[in-house]
C-alpha cells in the first residue's frame, strides 16, 4: 500500500498544473467568482487520521453535496415513510429536470437531484419555521465537522434567492401535485441556505465520516445513524450522487460520493476513509471535473473500491 | 456469522408459501408457460463450495442475465472501445425503452438494457458468422459453468423470433444511426439465442464467480477477466442491472446483480460469494419479485454488502 | 339552408337532456361549484343579428377563451415580434405540460397553451403595471362585447391565486430561460385575473365578431386588427386552439375555434358568423363535451366549414 | 385580382434566382442526387384550366405527399374505423420520430408522418399481396392524374429500401404492439414504393383536384370521395400536413398542404384550386423552403385564403 500522504501530494501537485479545468458554474453570479486555479484534497482515515493537500482550508460552497447531509436529518425526524414522497433511482437526466415530474406525477426520482432535494427540504419544515430549519441544518453540519466555524455565505444565499427561478418551477410544480406542503417561498429559502453552506475539505471530510465508519462518526465516535441507514445512504449516494453521470463515476471511480456545483465533490470508502476534494470547474454533466479525476487517482492508488473484497 | 445452509433453506421454505408470486413475463409465450411456484437458489463461496435450496438444479431461461457475459466477451474482444458505442448511465426508463435513443441518437445509456445489448452482440460479430457468435457464447458459458450440459433452449428461442418486434425496431432504430453495423436479423438472432440459453442455478452461480473472484474463476481458478474489468463489470451491474428498480435494488439488497425476464437473478459479494436464484413471477419493473427478496434477505442474514466494511 | 334560429333551438333542447356531460374542472375549486346541467349556445352572423338558445345571458368564466384577446392585445402593442418569444406549433401535448419547456428551452410551442399565454401576458405588462394591464385587458373585452357589464369574477381570481402552483411552475421556469421578464408574481396575477373574466355566450359571440369579419366587428362595424392578422389569429386557434384536441376539432367542425376550462368555446365561421356556446362538462382533454358536439351539429347543419368554397 | 399566370410567372422568375434554397434530403441516397436549382409550379382551377411555370413537367419523387393519397384509398377500402389505428392529431415531433409511439402504446398521432402514414398502407394490405397494392395504389395516382405515365421510381424505390431503417423501426414498433398486422417487409416494401412515385407538378396538381372540388375532381368531374371527406381529410392536411411546421404553414400561406423530403407540396384552396411546387431544398423541418414561399406569395397575391370568406 503506498504512503497516502505522498499519494494526496502527487495528485494535488499534478492538478495545480492541469490546463484543461472545466468550466466554474455561471448560472449563479456568486459561484461565477471563484477562481478556478483553486484545488483541495482531504482524508479522514478510519483511525482518525486527517491527511490534506492544496487548499484543503479555504471553504467553497458545498452546493448540492449538502443533499446527503438533509437526506440524513430528514430520514431522522420521519423516517423511512420519507420515500413516499421521493423515489430512489437514478434520474437518467440533468440535475434539474423538470420532464420526469410530469411523467412521474411530482414524486422526484431521487433525493440527490433539486427536486428530491427541495421535497427533502419541505420535510425538514414540518416542526419548524425557516429561520429554524436553517439554524438546525447549520448546527448539524456543525456537529458533524466538529467545527463551529462552518457558516451559511449569506452572499450566496441572496445569489440564489435572486436567481433560482428553474428550482422555484420545480417547486410550484410539485406543490401542484400535493408534493411540496409548506409555501414555496419558505422551502426555497431554507434550500438556497443549505446550499450556501460554506466548509473546507477538511471540514466536509470529517464531516461525511460517519458513512465511513456505518454510521459511526470516525473522528468523534458519536452514531449519527444506524448501520443499515449509513449503508443505504451510500447506496443512494453510489447510484445517483453524480446526476447523470453517475454510472460513470461508479465505473471510474467505484466508491459512493456526492457532487455539488460548487466544486466540491464528498465521498466515502466504507470502513476505511471518508473524502472531500474541491476543484470549481465542472464536466459537461455537472460535476467537478479535476475533482472527479483526483477520485479516480486516488482510489486507484490506494486499490479502493466498493466492488474489490 | 448465521450457518449459509440454513439460512437457504429458512428463504427457501419460505418463499415456498409465499402467496404474492408476482407475474410471469407473458410477452415470450415460451416463458409464459412456466410454473410461478418454483423457485431455486444457489450460493457458491470464496472457498468453492457450493450451498442450494429448492429448484437449483432446474434449468430456466436466463434472458436478460446473458447481458453481462456478452458484455464480459465483446469486452475480451474489443476492449474499451466497446464504451464508443454504448454509455455506462442508468436508463431512468423501462428496458425496452426507444426514447432514449431518440434524443440520444442511437447511442444505449448501458450495456444492460435491450439496445445497449444489441450493440454488445453487434460487436461480438464483427469477426463471426451468426452461427459462430452464438457458438462461442454457448461455449463460454459452458466453461464458466464448468457444465457442458448449459444449452440454448430453441423453443424458447423461436418463441422469441416470432415476437421480437421491439428489439427489431430498438435494432433498426439504431442501425438508422449508424449503430449496428451488421443485418438487424442478424443481429437480433444471435441476441434471440443468447437470451435463450437455459441454466440452472447451480450453474449460474458457478458461472457469475468470476465477478464475486476480482476476475479469478471461485471453482476452477481461471483468470477471465483483470481486476479492474471485473470491478467495473459490478460497478455496470449496481447502477443498471435491474432496469429502473436497479436504485432500489442498490438500496435494499446492497450487492450487484442482473435480472432476467425469466424470473433469474444473478448476484456477487465481492470477495466472498457469488449467487443467483431463480422465481418466475416478476415486480412491476420487471425483475423477479421473490427473487429480489430472497437477495434482500439472504444479503441481511449473512450481512453482505458492498456499503460496508 | 336551414332556418338558424330553429337549429339553435334543436341543439340547445337535445343537449338539455344529454346524460353524458362530461366533467366538471375540479382544480380550480371555484369552477368546481358550476352547475353542469346548464347550457348556452349564441351566434352573431355577419348582418349583425344575434341569434340565442338556452343560458346564452349567463355569465361564466372564459378562462383559456381569454387568450385570444390578451393575443391580439400583445400583438397590437409589439406586433410580430412577439414571435421571438412564442411558437405558433401545435403542442401535441396537454394545456399545461411543462416537458415542451424543457427541450426547447423555455420558449412555449404557442399563445393558446398556458405557458404561452403567459408570455403573451408578459409582454402585455411592458408598458403597465399589472393593475392596469389588468384594467386594460377588461376595458378591451367589453369594448369587443359591447358590453360594460362584462367583469372580473373575483372569487375565481381569487382561488386561482391559491391554487395556481402549476402555472407558477411554468412562468417560473421560462423565467429562468429569461423568456418572463416580470415578477412572477406580477405575471401570474394578471393572468389569473384574465382567466377569471366572466361573459355571457351573446357577449362572448359579439367579442368574437372581429374575427368573423376579418378584423372588422360584425355590430360596431370598427376595424379591430387588419385582414391579416385576423386570418392568422384564426389560424392559431384552428391549429391549437383545443389543446391536444386541435385536430380532433377541426376534422369534426371544421371552424377555428378556441375552448377554456370553464366549459366556454368560442367559434369563427370567416365571413359569416361568430359563435359562444357553453357547457361545464369537459372531455378527457379538457375542452367542453357538448360545447364541441354542439358546434359540430351546426357547422354541419349550416355547412359551415372553412375547408368548403 | 391579379392575372393567375403573371403571379405564377413572377414566383417562378423570382425563385430562379434565389440564394438560400435549403438543403436537399441526404438520407435517401438517390433524392440527394437532385439538383437545387430545379423549381416548378402548377396551379389548376376550379374552371379547369392549368397554369403552370418553371420545371412543372418534371417528374420528381413525391414521397410523403402519397400519404394523402394512401389515406384517401384506404378510408376508401374500410371506412372511419381506420381511425381506431390512427390518430388525428398534430405530433408537437419531428417526421420520423418514435418517442410519441412509446407513450400511446403503439398509435401515430396522425396518417400524415411517417407512423401513421404505415400504418395505412398496412390497411391497404388487407385484401392485397404487396405487388397487388403496389398496383393499386398505382393506378389510383394515373387515374386521379388523368396520365398514365405516372411511375414509380425503382432507383429511389431501392434506394430506400436500402436505407430505411428508421421506418422498419417504426412499423416493427407498432407491430409489437400489435398495429401493423402484415409482415414488417411487405407493409415497409408497399411503402417505399408509394414514396417513390414519380409526378410533375402538372400530375400532382391534377391529382389534387378532388381535394378542391369537394370530393369531386376539377378536370374529370369524377366523384373520388364524398363531399365531408373531402373536407376532413383537408382539415388533416391542414392539422398536421407539415410535420412538426403545419402551425407556421397554416399561419403564414393559410390554406390545407402536404408536403414531401422530394421537395414538393401539394395544396389546395378549397372551391378555388389545386397547387402544385417543386423545389427539392428542405427547410429545417423538412419541408420544401422555396416551394413554402412560393405558396405564401401566391396565396397572398390571389387573396387564397381558409381563414378568410
Amino acid at each position: 500500500m503506498p504512503n497516502l500522504q505522498s499519494v494526496l501530494d502527487e495528485i494535488a501537485h499534478d492538478m495545480a498544473s492541469a490546463s484543461e479545468r472545466g468550466a466554474v458554474a455561471r448560472y449563479i453570479p456568486e459561484l461565477a467568482k471563484v477562481d478556478p486555479a483553486r484545488f483541495g484534497l482531504a482524508v479522514l482515515t478510519e483511525d482518525g487520521t486527517l491527511h490534506t493537500a492544496g487548499d484543503a482550508d479555504e471553504p467553497f460552497s458545498i452546493q448540492s453535496v449538502s443533499k446527503v447531509f438533509t437526506l440524513t436529518l430528514a430520514l431522522g425526524q420521519v423516517g423511512d415513510i420519507l420515500w413516499n414522497r421521493v423515489g430512489r433511482e437514478p434520474s437518467g437526466n440533468p440535475f434539474n429536470s423538470i420532464v420526469q415530474l410530469e411523467y412521474e406525477h411530482g414524486i422526484p426520482r431521487n433525493p440527490l437531484i433539486n427536486a428530491g432535494a427541495l421535497v427533502v427540504t419541505d420535510v425538514l419544515l414540518s416542526g419548524y419555521k425557516p429561520r429554524e430549519a436553517i439554524g438546525l441544518i447549520l448546527s448539524f453540519m456543525r456537529g458533524l465537522a466538529d467545527d463551529d466555524s462552518v457558516f451559511i455565505d449569506e452572499k450566496v444565499a441572496r445569489s440564489e434567492e435572486e436567481t433560482g427561478f428553474g428550482n422555484r418551477a420545480l417547486a410550484n410544480y410539485m406543490k401542484a401535485f400535493g408534493n411540496i406542503r409548506h409555501a414555496v417561498e419558505w422551502t426555497t429559502g431554507v434550500y438556497f441556505h443549505q446550499c450556501a453552506i460554506a466548509m473546507s475539505c477538511r471540514q466536509l471530510a470529517v464531516a461525511a465520516s460517519f458513512l465511513a465508519g456505518e454510521g459511526k462518526h470516525l473522528l468523534t465516535g458519536n452514531r449519527i445513524v444506524s448501520r443499515e441507514r449509513a449503508r443505504r445512504i451510500n447506496a443512494v449516494m453510489l447510484t445517483c450522487g453524480h446526476y447523470d453521470g453517475s454510472g460513470d463515476f461508479a465505473f471510474r471511480v467505484g466508491i459512493p460520493g456526492k457532487s455539488g456545483v460548487g466544486g466540491g465533490i464528498m465521498a466515502v470508502v466504507p470502513g476505511k476513509a471518508s473524502i472531500a476534494v474541491w476543484s470549481p470547474g465542472l464536466n459537461k454533466v455537472g460535476n467537478s471535473l479535476l475533482g472527479s479525476l483526483a477520485l479516480e487517482r486516488l482510489a486507484k492508488a490506494m486499490d479502493w473500491s466498493i466492488f474489490a473484497p
